[in-house]
C-alpha cells in the first residue's frame, strides 16, 4: 500500500473512533432519575462505567467492605451538619423553577452546601433546640458567568450574587469538567495523529486535566485547562509512562481544543516494568512478607460514638464533623473537657485544608504551569476516595460518608471517605521513674491512645493523608501524609553519564527515561480557634538571648520570654526563623487560670518548608497565602478560602495575603489563624513507582488552658485489661 | 523550756541524727560478694534499700514483670556484644593485682565497658568466625587522678593512661557520687540548721547532686558537687516542694561540704495539694476512665528475633544492640536487605545518643550554674530504669537487660532497660487510589509498622524516651519523648498579679509558689553512617531559587537544586535555615544506582531548636557541640562524646566543636555525622505536676540507595490474618 493511502485510511479510521467515542462522552450522565444514588466506590457507578470497557487493565477493583447506609432519608440533626440528600434534591427543585436555571444545557452546578448558619447563632444552639433555618449555598455557572447562590430551604428564597468580572478566577472544576477534558482531545485529529505517532495505542491513552494557573493575557476570560497524556500500556502506572512535551490547551466551557503543543517528540515514552503497584498483578512468588499480622485491639470496642452521623464524642473531646467537597474534612466546635469543673470548653470552631499549593520547578514548555491549588481547583474533598478498611484504616475504625452533587446538582454518596479510629502505637502519654539517686522506687506511666479523623484525597497522581489527631492532654495534631504517585518527565536519557554538567534536568532520573521533577507541597489550615470564647487575641512569645550584667552572675546569657500581643493583622504576619524563636498562642484576653496565666492554645510548628519562588512570579501571586507560615486575620465568614473563592485562573486578588495586608485591628476580636506546613520535594529512586508515606505535622496545644496536668488521673495498662487474640482464620 | 535549752536539745539531736546517718552512707555497698547480683528493680536492691527505711512516701514499688534471666553464665557470640558479667568479674581480679588498684579505699572504677575492637576488623568478622580478642575500657579515679585503662581479657595485660592535668573535666559520676553527694549535707550542722528552720524535717527532706558546669577558677582541681533539696512531706512527687535558694556546694571525693549559699529564706516552700502523680494515690473515685483498653496484638507473635541477646532481625533490617551506661542505647552494624539482590547492605556503624545539654534560664545564685550534660555527667545509660510492661512498650515486646558495674567494680543488672517492639498506629505505608477523573478504579494501600527500641532515662526529675524505629521502607526515625517532672523554682508569689511588669520571673508561675524555669534540652547523636561501606562523603543538596532569563517561561523563577560535596568539616558545619533549605546526604562517591545516581542516606530534620546563648557563655563553651545542628567529622575510634570524654566540669576544650574546627578532610572518607535534636521548653500548667510527653525525631531515610520502592511488593493487611480477641479477664 502507497504510503498515502495508508494515511488516508488511518485518518478515517481515527474519525470514525473519534466519533464514536464522542457519541460515548455525550451519553447523558449522571443519569436523570435523581433518586438513584450512584455509589462511587462501585463498579457500576457512573463515575467509571464508561471507562472500564475502554482497557483490560481498567478492571473493576476489590469489593468494599463498608457499611450501605442508606442516606436517602437522612434528617439533620445539627446545624452544621451537611446538606442531605433530600435538602440537595430540594434545593434543585427550588433552582429547577428559577429563571437562571432553564436550560438544564446553559449551566453548571459546581457545588451545593450548606450555608452555615451565622456563628453567633450555631455557639448559642444547644442539643435540644429546634434546628437553625437551613440554607444552601450553590456556586454556578450559567452562561459562562460565575454566580453564588444562596437558597432558603424554609422559604425557596433564592438570593444571587453574580461574581463580577472585575475579579478573576472561576470556580471549583466539577468532576464532569475534569473528565470530559480528558477525552476532548480525541475528537481532534491532529492530536489523535499525534499520539499515535508516538506509538500509543488509541485504546492504551490516558489523559489527565491539568489546571494552567495564570500567566497573562492569554488565560484571560476563557475558561481554560491543559490535558497531557500517558499511556496505560502495560501497566495501570500510566503516570510513568509520560506522552511527554505534548499539552493540549482546552477551552473547558466549550470541550473544544484552543491548541496543542507538542515539544516533545524526541522523547521516547518511558517502558520501565514493574512500574504496576497493584498487589494482584504483583505475583505470590515476588511477594515480600516480611512481618506477621499486627492490629490495634480493642476487645471492648472504640470508646468514641458518632451522635446523628456528624457528631463525635471522645475520652474528654466533641467536635462536629463533615465532609465538604472543597476542604475535604471540617471539623467544628471542638471542645474539650475541664477536668475540675466538668464543663466543655471551646478551643476550636472550625479547622480545615483551606487550599493547597504545589508548583512544579521546571520552567518548560510542558512543565511552567503546574502549580496546583488542589482544593479550589480540583475539590480536596471530591478527590478524597473511599478508604480501605483494614489499610487505610485499623480495625473497629468508623467511617463516614460524603454526599456530593454532580454538576446537575444529582447527589452521590462518596461512601467511607472519612474515617475515625482510636490510634495506639505503643507511645507513652506520660512517665516518670525514680532513678537510684533519689532511693525511691516509683515507676508511672500511662500509655497514650488518640483519636484520628483522616481522609485521604487523590488528587490524579498525588495521595494526601489528612489526619486531625486528638489527645487526651488537650493537643490537636495535624499531620499530612504525601504518597501516592510521582508526576514525572519524560526524557532522551537512561543514565547520568548522558547528562552534562551543565544541564538541567529539574528533578532526578528515577528510571530509564523518568525524571521525578523537583516540586513543593504546601497545605494551608484555616483554624478558627475559640478559646473559650471568640474574642481572642494572639500572642507572640519571642524567645531571645539576654546578656547579664558585669557582675550579676557567672553566666554571661540566658533566654528570656517577651510576651508581645498583635494588634493588627501585619503584627501576625509570621516567617519561622531557628535563630528567632517563639511561641504562638492564641489566648482569651479576659480569662486566667486561678494563677493569673492567661488561657491559651498555641500552635507548634514541626518539621515544615517555605515557598522560595519570586513574590512577583504568578504562580506566587496566587499562592501567596504561603508568604508567611502563620496568619492571623479577624473573623469575617467570606474569608475561608486562603487562594480566594474563585481560585482558578485567579491573578492573587483575593488571597490571604491580600484580606491580612488590609491590616485590621485582631487583638481581643473574633480571630482565625492560619498555617501553612510545607514540603520541598526532591524525587528520589524510592519514588518510584510509588512514594512510601513522607508526612509532617504540627500541633495546637493547650498553653495555660487547664490549671494541671489534665491526663494526671488516668490509669495505667492493665494486664487483665487487654485482649487475648488468635488469628481470625483459626478463631 | 527557755528557748536556749530548746536549741541546745535540737543541735543535740541533730548531732546523734547525724552520726547515725554517716553510719549508714559508710555501710560498705555494693556488697564485696560479687556474685550476688543486684537488680535494681526489686526493692531488696542495694540501690534503695537504706532510703526506703526513711519516709513511709518510700514505698516498694509493684512488682516488675520481666524475664528473670540469669546473666551469670553469659557469653559474648559478637565483637560488640557487651562485656558479661563474667568478663567484668575478671576484670576486677585482673585490676586488683595492678600496683594501682592495691587499696580498695582509694579508687572508684567509673565505668567498665568492652573496648570495642578495631572497626576495621568489626567489618571483616562474620558469624561463625572466631570471636574476636575481648578487651575493656576502665575510666577510673584512683587517689584523685582519673585514668583510662585498657584491660586485656585475653593476655590479662593492662594499659595506663593516665590522664593529662593540662585538660579540664573528671569522668561520670559513679552512683556512689550521687547518692552519697544527696547525704552529705546532713554531716553539716548548719545545713541541718537550716533545713529545720525552713520547717522540713529532716525525715522528710529529699536531695537531689547537681552538676555544676564549669565557671572559672572557683571549680578548678576540686571535684565539686552542687546539692538542692525538697521537702517530701505529703507527696511523693518532692521536686515540687523546693527549698529554694538553698545550695550546697560538696568535694565530691571527701564528701566535705565547701560552701553553703541560702538565698531563699523568705521562699515557702510549696504546699500545693494534689502533686503525687502515683495511681495507687489517685482514689478510684477520681479516676478517670477515658478509654477503653487498647492492644497492639500480634496473634501470630511478633515478626523479630533476637539473636544471641543482641542481635536483632526484624523484616528487612538486621542491626546490633547494646546498652551503655553512658550512651544509654547503641545501635551498630544496622544493614537493611536489597529486595533486589537479596544482600544485607551496610546504613550505618554506630549510632547512640553522644550527649544532651539542658541549660536552665536563670543567671540568679541558686540556678545559673544548671547546664546538664546527663550523659557525660549522670549516665543516660545509667539512668535508663526498668520500663513497664504494657505501659513503656506495648504487648509482645521484648525486653533487654543492661549489665553495669558499681563504683567497685560489681556488676550488677538492670533489668528491661530496653524494649524492642512492632509499632502500629493505624498509618500508612503507602498508597495509591484512583479518582474519578481517570475512571480506573484501583485503590492500593499498605499498612505502616515499624521496630521500634526504646529507652527512658529518668535523670533525676525528667525523663528521656529514645527511640530507634525502623521502617521497612529503610528509614530510621530517631524520636526523642520529654516526660518527667519539672525543675522549678519557689516563689513567693501565688498570683501574677503580684508581679512587677519589670520583673523577670525566668519562667512561668505553675503553681501557689512554684515557678517553672524556662530551659532547653539538646540531644546530640553520633551517627557513623557505612552507607555501602566506611569511605562516604557528605553531600550538601542545596534548594536555591532560579530566576528565569526575560523570554525563557511565563514563570519567573522555579528552585533548583545543586549539589555541593563537603571537602573538609567546616564544609560541614551546618545551620539550618527555612529560607535557606538543603538536603543533606550521606553517599558513598564509588557507587551508584544502575541510573549513575550516588547512593546514599539523608539527614530529614523535624521540629528542633538551636541554642542561642553566647557563645562565649562557660555553658555554651562546654555544650558547642550545639553550635551547629549537623557536623561531619573523619571517623576517629577517640571522638565518640560531643563534649568530651571527661565532660564533667570540663572547660569545652575536647566538644566536636574543637574537632571540627582542626578543619580535616572528609570528602570520599570514613565519616561520622551529628544531628542535634532541640527544644526550648517554657514551662506551662499542664505540665504540673508531671508533664504529658513532649516529642520531636529525625529521620535517617534512603535517597538513591535502593533502585526503587523497596516496599512496592508486601502484601495488604488481610480481615482473615488479624485477630480476633476478648478481654483477658473474660478469656
Amino acid at each position: 500500500m502507497e504510503s498515502r493511502h495508508f494515511f488516508r485510511f488511518l485518518f478515517l479510521f481515527i474519525g470514525l473512533a473519534t466519533l464514536l467515542l464522542i457519541t460515548w462522552i455525550n451519553l447523558p450522565y449522571p443519569p436523570p432519575n435523581a433518586t438513584d444514588l450512584y455509589d462511587c466506590t462501585t463498579q457500576s457507578s457512573w463515575c467509571t462505567k464508561r471507562l472500564n470497557t475502554y482497557n483490560p487493565l481498567r478492571k473493576p477493583p476489590k469489593p468494599t467492605r463498608h457499611r450501605h447506609h442508606d442516606h436517602s432519608s437522612d434528617t439533620p440533626h445539627h446545624p452544621l451538619d451537611p446538606l442531605t440528600i433530600q435538602e440537595i434534591n430540594r434545593v434543585r427543585t427550588v433552582l429547577s423553577s428559577h429563571p437562571l436555571f432553564k436550560n438544564p444545557s446553559l449551566y453548571a452546578l459546581h457545588s451545593i452546601t450548606l450555608e452555615e448558619p451565622d456563628k453567633p447563632l450555631v455557639l448559642n444552639w444547644k442539643k435540644g433546640d429546634p434546628l437553625l433555618p437551613r440554607k444552601a449555598s450553590v456556586v454556578a455557572r450559567v452562561k459562562n458567568k460565575s454566580y453564588v447562590l444562596t437558597v432558603d430551604l424554609t422559604t425557596d428564597e433564592v438570593a444571587v450574587h453574580k461574581k463580577t468580572d472585575s475579579t478573576s478566577g472561576y470556580p471549583m472544576m466539577t468532576i464532569e469538567d475534569m473528565t470530559s477534558a480528558t477525552w476532548a482531545p480525541l475528537s481532534n485529529a491532529e492530536f489523535n495523529r499525534t499520539i499515535l505517532e508516538r506509538g500509543v495505542d488509541l485504546k492504551d491513552l490516558a489523559c489527565l486535566p491539568i489546571s494552567l494557573g495564570w500567566f497573562g493575557k492569554k488565560e484571560e476570560n476563557r475558561r481554560l485547562i491543559k490535558v497531557q497524556c500517558y499511556s496505560l500500556k502495560d501497566t495501570a502506572n500510566f503516570y510513568m509512562r509520560p506522552i511527554e512535551g505534548l499539552t493540549v490547551l482546552l477551552n473547558m466551557d466549550t470541550n473544544q481544543v484552543v491548541e496543542i503543543s507538542d515539544k516533545g517528540k524526541n522523547i521516547p515514552i518511558p517502558k520501565a516494568a514493574d512500574t504496576d503497584y497493584r498487589y494482584s498483578v504483583q505475583g505470590l512468588h515476588q511477594e515480600v512478607q516480611l512481618i506477621n499480622p499486627v492490629s490495634i485491639e480493642q476487645p471492648k470496642g472504640p470508646s468514641f460514638v458518632v451522635e446523628n452521623e456528624h457528631f463525635v464524642k471522645w475520652a474528654n473531646w466533641e467536635f462536629h464533623l463533615k465532609p465538604d467537597p472543597r476542604a475535604g474534612v471540617v471539623v467544628s466546635r471542638a471542645r474539650v473537657k475541664d477536668p475540675n469543673s466538668g464543663e466543655m470548653r471551646d478551643v476550636m470552631y472550625k479547622g480545615f485544608t483551606s487550599e493547597l499549593f504545589v508548583p512544579y520547578m521546571d520552567p518548560t514548555d510542558a512543565w511552567y504551569f503546574k502549580t496546583y491549588m488542589d482544593a479550589g481547583e480540583y475539590g480536596f474533598g471530591l478527590q478524597a476516595m473511599p478508604l480501605d478498611p483494614l489499610n487505610d484504616c485499623p480495625r473497629n475504625a468508623y467511617y463516614m460518608d460524603g454526599v456530593f452533587t454532580a454538576a446537575d446538582g444529582t447527589p452521590y454518596v462518596r461512601s467511607n471517605m472519612i474515617c475515625i479510629f482510636e490510634s495506639y502505637a505503643g507511645d507513652i502519654g506520660w512517665r516518670h521513674a525514680e532513678s537510684p539517686i533519689t532511693g525511691m522506687e516509683i515507676r508511672e506511666v500511662r500509655p497514650k491512645v488518640t483519636l484520628v479523623v483522616r481522609m485521604a484525597a487523590s488528587v490524579a497522581n498525588y495521595d494526601y493523608i489528612v489526619d486531625w489527631e486528638f489527645q487526651t492532654d488537650g493537643l490537636i495534631r495535624i499531620k499530612v501524609g504525601l504518597s501516592g504517585i510521582l508526576m514525572v518527565k519524560g526524557t532522551p536519557y537512561d543514565h547520568m553519564n548522558q547528562v552534562s554538567v551543565q544541564e538541567n534536568l529539574f528533578g532526578t532520573l528515577l528510571s530509564e527515561n523518568v525524571i521525578g521533577v523537583i516540586h513543593d507541597h504546601y497545605i494551608t489550615f484555616h483554624l478558627d480557634m475559640d478559646i473559650d470564647g471568640s474574642d481572642n487575641s494572639f500572642v507572640k512569645v519571642n524567645i531571645q538571648r539576654q546578656e547579664t550584667s558585669p557582675g550579676e552572675s557567672p553566666r554571661k546569657s540566658y533566654l528570656k520570654a517577651t510576651r508581645n500581643v498583635a494588634k493588627t493583622e501585619k503584627d501576625a504576619q509570621i516567617k519561622l526563623k531557628l535563630y528567632d524563636p517563639a511561641e504562638f498562642h492564641v489566648i482569651n484576653p479576659t480569662k486566667t487560670t486561678r494563677l493569673g496565666n492567661p488561657v491559651g492554645y498555641k500552635v507548634v510548628p514541626g518539621g515544615t518548608a517555605a515557598s522560595l519562588l519570586d513574590l512577583e512570579d504568578p504562580p506566587q501571586k496566587r499562592g501567596a497565602f504561603t508568604n508567611n507560615q502563620i496568619w492571623v486575620t479577624p473573623y469575617n465568614r467570606t474569608e475561608q478560602w486562603a487562594g480566594g473563592l474563585f481560585v482558578y485562573q485567579s491573578q492573587g486578588e483575593d488571597t490571604l495575603a491580600a484580606w491580612s495586608d488590609r491590616d485590621r485591628p485582631i487583638e481581643n476580636k473574633d480571630i482565625v489563624m492560619w498555617y501553612t506546613l510545607g514540603f520541598h520535594h526532591i524525587p528520589c529512586q524510592e519514588d518510584f513507582p510509588i512514594m512510601p508515606t513522607v508526612s509532617s505535622s504540627f500541633d495546637l496545644k493547650p498553653v495555660n488552658f487547664f490549671e494541671s496536668n489534665p491526663i494526671l488521673r488516668m490509669p495505667p495498662n492493665a494486664e487483665k485489661d487487654l485482649p487475648v487474640c488468635k488469628a481470625a482464620a483459626s478463631a
